[in-house]
């Protein structure tokens, strides 16, 4: 591999001669060789919006020359654009504040704006990483934005909008299936009836309920750290910084950020994301039931609950018709495994900061945006792949529900209740329905057990 | 011990001839000998108040008498007083619904109702623990309700009250050291300079934030489940039981309770439960990162960081003056570690239900209970054992502030950059200060230095 | 109360006249009002053997007097027997090093040893609570000592037991159930046969294996801190000390307790610990496992899949026979559910040592001797109340089994496969038997279906 | 995109013409498209070696014939060399069995063996990925099978030698520390002195006591399923393949694996993964405390411990020397905290198994291949970009010592416990040194003070 020199404070340091990147992030790629995790995608788009937006406050607030300004916009889009991606060769466990990635970006930037100016890799000039690019922060301030703009982006672009469309399918399957009665189940054991509509309208209320948590959670995310520059007083930067650098995001995201009032808990503390990762976990909890839900009621074809039907995705047996594996299920609930072990880790990064700095902060940016991503991806596919293919297998919900000995309680009312008990325990004994018995038992007549036993009757509050 | 004997439909049961309790109750001790966990006072008082609002309610829709009603309310008033707790012998490990526990205070109020009226115990007349003190209910949706007016209770009486009041000392702490100029710390190391009142307030602002998180999650706890009865349809409820009952705990409680749109979802999800106590565990991170500051600024006396005094509530060392043990720190990170390991409990229990029913509603009971009142009490201790003592070491942290290199970039404008950094290799070379080397060299006489070099503009942005 | 008055290094304090312990545990009460959760009693247990032990080698290496160590040693077996729980009032959110429990250890010793020989409570004469019952300890090496040997204790006298109990009866069971052939069920979907008794035996094979582990992770626990002393040097100890107490703990409880050649690991390392919650939650997993199990086969009565008959401990319906809860099943997953928290706790704990101590010891204590109890007593509620009652239900698992369409499989060879899928085919999509298809096919003959498709010739590895 | 047709059960697939892959994985890539995670290369190798195991065994045993067998070993080497991971296309988020990455490799295997015997990809000639490839498999045996042995290289391969490395580093420098009496710290604050050899010869126990937790963690990873099949009884496979199997996997690799002699637990339980990643997160526990103590110890330069002088890596601070940030310790505990979320992942995974299958798999084998190469690299990149250099600060471990008041303890035999107490105060008081203010009060001349207070002789038991 050809090697440009370059150096830093500390010396040489040889740099793949077409790298975008500079010394620092080389020392890093060759001191931190942990892993295969590299930072995601949204912290890479998030950071250029952070230079960007620093870049056009810094030459509003006359910091730095309007023409630098825009090589740096221009660069940093980009970046934003995901078009260097390559360029960012550096994992997640790296120093505790980001600050090999932070400079990564700034290296990347000025690089690029000096390239298309005509001057060589590592030139820094006109545009120079630090005095330019990092103008008015610190990495303190910089990166734990980056990971605010990106856990607000991802939320916002991909997960919002992917739990919505799960639930829009669930609400209209709730309806669909409003008509269709079912038995109900507490303990795994049978219980009284419910329509199949209401069993899918408590998954929709988890998801909007889901939703809303989300957006509670976004508030405190939507407090930017960017202007309390190295410890949170705002060192070496305007007073107004602060304020416009955050504006300047929301103008470039169309989301509503504004500057943590509190630069000193901006820094040190990351409890916005703990409390956002705690909204997601809520959410895996929510996503699990209803997963783990449809599989059980898809379960059989013949020897299990089986009164769903869902879409066959992969061949389950090549002889075998009806055994339809419930794929998509299985890797929604992986998913919520996953995102409940994110959240114990960023729960432990988030409580271990010391005084002016959180050092934990490449870890919980990399887990809050794989469980948003995760999260966000599998409602996507679980939509797609299951969720609008769902249909109740009449049949068998039928035979359940008119099997069961729940219904008895129905005829408590006209034949009292001790002979309702002795139709249950003789149908139950002798495996016979309740109709069947009751009939037999000489209590009823067939056409007075129908009409007495209608389940329709019991799935809504009864009592006058 | 001397027995009665009782009987439900299972036969005869054996029980204290003094207990308030009965059968299913008896038979649950039986049956569950696991651990020594009892049901908590926090849901026995809840658990009182559901009986009490769904009597009231009752026979506002005559369902019940208003007499037994009344003798319901006045019996369930001596459960929610505490009165009688030693009645309440089960433990947590039960059925997964709560459902013995909810027989017990069935049976309990029965008891302690009928007894007033002359009538022995067991004897289930006037008032019967499942006809008329259970009325309109399940245990799948009174229990939850229970968690539910617990979880409210606690939050609005004990926690928050406790985190303002910590809130508060620290605000005044903050505002005391407001001119205290000290060294910054990031990555452990030293850093520029802010005030001690500016870390402070970012200890105020963890603090604020958190009360305002807890306010979220108590908007999802405000809904209740009551109503739904057996599997969410109000099947045996009156169609009006619903709202009237949660009105009538809004009452009793002066909490804004509400009953939940989607009874479904109230009895089969947990969710307002998991995230809950994600907003908890989001204020143990802030009081974990607020306890260790404390005690790594309070350590030594000697060959510590020494910069904060914190009172003594214990014998140190008997012949080491100075030794003081942070030990509210201490307890304060342990009910942390208690209460991010709650809540990786509640997690695995929320997402764990199936069809119509969570159960896993014991454990997610003794959990969220658990962990509101270790914050609580902490938070409590912490500032009156701790906080409110808090004093600065003026000297450790000046000599801090002015041993430190970091000082340097003051020099800047006046001497350059490189003979700033000569200054500052020197000084850490030959372990001396900045102000004897930079006069040493010739730089500045020792006034121009304490002109220059003055920490206390340094903690503001200062950039024109 | 009345109180006498007791004075300590920082002067006095009014403890209630007939406590046995003295200022510095009153301290304590005072300074850490937190929570509910007492020192559980196989910790108090473990300090009195501890004091127990250090009292008979400080004799034997003549640093007491014999007589003194007499009055420790009786005084010592009074606590270790239980008789004195309640003089042990502190909570376990106190100092991080379990000073105060400690020293209440102390000072219960030394007021019972005194009050036998005449002196008053508080005399500190003959036996002082410091110079002869800590004798030759800290609380950094004595306390962490009581948390191996009450774990050691524990896990051998009730969680083994359990365990071991719990295996013998579901290897009772599958043995009995070795004939009966099922459907197996992978994906939640229909598989091909095995016998009930196989399944069962995957249990057994997972709590042996459970069983191994244990005492795997009580290699570690059994390696003891006693000796370190303060910071782990062995300042103001003998040198034989360390090893002669470790075995006299060891003669004592007849465990193979040695000292850790490490005093410097074994005070500020808790990984034993850690190590050993390891093994729990393994456990857990397990017995999640077979609850999950038990309480799936075991749903209906009607409308679930009713392999398995569950003993009824607790009315379920009061009209609908065969309802019954799995409420073992429910208490066993809840306690699995808390363990995998406790889990968390012990591993945040266990990881926050600094320097020569690590203050997290009574949360882990707390957590590790719950976890032991928890699943101990729920093992062995679950096999009293439970596992030795399953029966199959042999009507419901043979009708799954041929009414699987999985069999089709083994007409393959005489049919063809093409013959065998169409066969499987037409069975599902018109709702009948294989064996009806086969032979309306003409395909077979009624007599070669049966002589064919024989499940139980797919339960063993079947080719040559 | 070009593309090819492949057809399976279920219909035609287009797949891209280059690719190895065929229609199963088309399917999965089609139908999974959640998050960047992909099965990671050391499951890749694991796969391969289970397919060339089986090969071997299946013409051993006279299952597939010897040609055969020697192009799938031929193949599946190559795969297993890494060669072909970019055709390893799925996520891990798919199928809970594993089942398409299973089949990605039969695919994979046969179309590498085809195309180099002249076939088009695609032909399944003469090498059939099911009937050849996946011969005597289910992915149900086959994928867990994989996981263990992926496990067992990583722990073996990557992770042992690297602890072993940084372990042989510590207690190198153990010994070089040796002589170096600083201080101790209990609590942080402090205390009786040890040497610093002491200090890490902690270390260094606690990575020897996690080298033989990780082997006792790997006695269970060495019992394989493979030879379970579809539902662990074996159906389709040979009587003697289980154990040959395991022979060959235990030839190809020189590690002792074993067929697990129940092959039921070994489908439906991942216990041993569970209990290994306990052995993990217990090294991450110990790994914790020791990369926390030595960034306390390194804190500074002016206005920290400063105990310790690590190696700078990188630029801290342009102009200011001595800020050296602790960046490998920040990316150990990043670590840390990422092992222990993964444990909790593996846990709830662990424990959903259901009946004969768990179908949590794909999720354990990434969290726990990621958990044990992050533990690995970590401790290499620790080791060598930390652990070797450091060094002793001797002078400020000297301050510390003689500046502490801890000393005074060592007067006591000279001048009595009173006057040794009276010293500590007043030098506490007025800020000297024990021996300035012991000189002062007349107690001692300074000779004799330096010969009773030598430190190095309170770092070992000294009572006689």
């Amino acid at each position: 591999m050809q090697t440009r020199i370059e150096h830093d404070t500390m010396g040489d340091v040889e740099v793949p001669s077409e790298a975008l990147w500079g010394a620092q992030t080389q020392r890093s790629v060759q001191n931190f060789k942990i892993g295969t995790e590299h930072m995601p995608r949204p912290m890479i788009r998030a950071m250029g919006l952070v230079k960007k937006a620093a870049a056009i406050t810094n030459a509003e607030l006359n910091q730095i020359p309007q023409d630098l300004s825009q090589y740096i916009v221009d660069a940093a889009d980009e970046v934003i654009s995901g078009k260097w991606d390559s360029q960012f060769p550096l994992v997640v466990w790296q120093t505790g504040s980001g600050t090999q990635s932070n400079m990564n970006c700034n290296e990347v930037i000025a690089n690029i704006a000096n390239q298309k100016l005509g001057n060589p890799l590592g030139s820094q000039k006109p545009v120079h990483p630090n005095d330019h690019v990092n103008r008015a922060q610190s990495t303190n301030d910089s990166f734990p934005t980056a990971i605010h703009v990106a856990t607000a982006i991802q939320i916002n672009e991909l997960l919002i909008p992917a739990v919505e469309r799960l639930r829009d399918t669930l609400q209209r399957k709730s309806e669909e299936f409003n008509d269709i009665v079912k038995i109900g189940r507490t303990h795994l054991q049978d219980a009284t009836p419910l329509t199949l509509g209401q069993e899918f309208s408590g998954y929709v209320a988890q998801l909007d309920h889901g939703l809303k948590r989300l957006k509670q959670a976004l508030v405190w995310i939507y407090e930017l750290p960017l202007g309390g520059t190295a410890v949170g007083t705002g060192l070496n930067a305007h007073p107004d910084y602060a304020e416009k650098a955050a504006e300047q995001l929301a103008n470039l995201t169309g989301l509503p950020f504004i500057t943590n009032p509190n630069k000193f808990e901006a820094l040190a503390g990351r409890d916005a994301v703990v409390f956002a990762s705690g909204a997601l976990k809520t959410l895996a909890a929510s996503l699990n039931k209803i997963a783990n839900d449809v599989r059980w009621l898809a379960s059989g074809p013949r020897c299990g609950l089986g009164e769903l039907l869902i879409p066959e995705n992969e061949p389950g047996s090549s002889i075998m018709p009806g055994k339809v594996n419930p794929t998509q299920c299985e890797a929604m609930t992986m998913v919520v495994a996953q995102v409940m072990g994110n959240d114990t880790t960023i729960n432990i990064a988030g409580a271990s900061g010391n005084f002016e700095l959180n050092v934990f902060m490449p870890v919980m940016a990399y887990n809050i945006v794989q469980s948003i991503q995760l999260l966000g991806d599998a409602c996507n596919s679980f939509d797609e792949h299951c969720a609008v293919g769902i249909e109740p297998n009449r049949e068998k919900i039928d035979y359940f529900l008119h099997n069961s000995l729940m219904l008895v309680t129905a005829l408590n009312p006209v034949i009292g209740y001790e002979n309702a008990a002795k139709v249950a325990k003789t149908a139950y004994k002798q495996g016979k329905t309740l109709k069947e018995v009751a009939v037999e038992l000489g209590f009823v007549t067939a056409e007075q057990f129908d009409e007495v036993v209608q389940p329709e009757k019991m799935v809504h509050p009864n009592v006058k």
